[in-house]
């Protein structure tokens, strides 16, 4: 009987990205050795999560409101959209500082494999974003990938007709990053951006 | 606000052994992807486990009863008592299928850097289970780091008075393992305890 209750949850917790049938033993075992101290709290924080976090009406990112901080932030840049898969990927970005406009999660990538389409983003909901507010730049930010580009491709395309600036991330050699170690495609891309020290 | 929240439980969820901030933020990012579907039926699991699992008062094993499946399984031999660390390494020698005695968890190995003592172990319940029980033999299946062979040694030497078989797991070279790869102490023991084919 307990070997169901427990096994269903280990199972559950063992299809988290990351995580495996051992880890996720180890995670559930970890949790059950002081239930007061670790299970409990876990379960109030994501009960508290599950009631209260939302996606923003807006630009699709995590909050506990209808419309997030990030895009209610008076001292943001309304006239820039960043353009990015997911929200850790906005969590990424936001971490360095740099960017200071708004933001649209897509929600995804094209992918002929696992059969997403263009109606299965955020795409059109951009679209509307972009005729209602003067936005200056569109940035897109997804992944280098060939799904990422396709996606950024097909984005730009479909905002053509609005005559905004579409921008992308610069690809080049990472910070820290050695030339011995990129890929030929990564070293052809930054030698042919290559600038003036 | 609504990054507190989240953050607390990303912090939280990073805590558990095996997961980091990146991993914490893709598993709670992935729960939040759908609520219905992923975040609640894992709270329900989470919340069912907090108030049905228990530890068996005779063995520590966790189980929804006082008394575990297998402390109250009459097919099992009696006679035998397996010390273990933990329940993970209950779990995994059951999986073997080979053992068919009754268990004893440990709770953990002595340490000098942890300050964990005697005391803090399940030692004098194991005493005590053997004063009360008829048992013939007690195998010491704990870790073979310092800190388990010392804790072996301690448990073997206090079972001492009782005059019960105190056995202890075969090292040797891993089932599928090369001995190129296998460190020398492991070989030597190997070397040591070689049987005939």
């Amino acid at each position: 009987m307990s070997e169901q209750i427990l096994e269903k949850l280990i199972k559950k917790v063992s299809k988290l990205p990351g995580l495996g049938p051992r880890s996720s033993r180890r995670a559930v075992l970890h949790l059950l050795k002081n239930k007061d101290k670790y299970l409990i709290p876990l379960i109030n924080d994501l009960t508290e999560v599950a009631h209260n976090i939302r996606s923003c009406i807006e630009c699709g990112n995590l909050d506990q409101d209808e419309i997030c901080e990030i895009c209610k932030n008076p001292s943001r840049n309304v006239n820039l959209i960043c353009v990015v898969e997911t929200v850790a990927d906005l969590w990424a970005l936001e971490r360095t500082k740099v960017y200071n406009g708004k933001y649209h999660i897509l929600g995804g990538v094209l992918s002929a494999i696992d059969g997403i389409n263009p109606e299965q983003l955020n795409i059109s909901s951009l679209e509307k974003r972009l005729q209602k507010q003067t936005i200056s730049e569109v940035i897109i930010a997804i992944s280098a990938t060939l799904d990422g580009q396709t996606t950024a491709h097909y984005i730009a395309e479909r905002l053509n007709p609005l005559k905004i600036k579409v921008t992308r991330l610069a690809h080049g050699v990472p910070v820290g990053g050695e030339l011995d170690f990129l890929d030929d495609g990564t070293i052809a891309q930054a030698l042919k951006a290559r600038n003036e020290i």
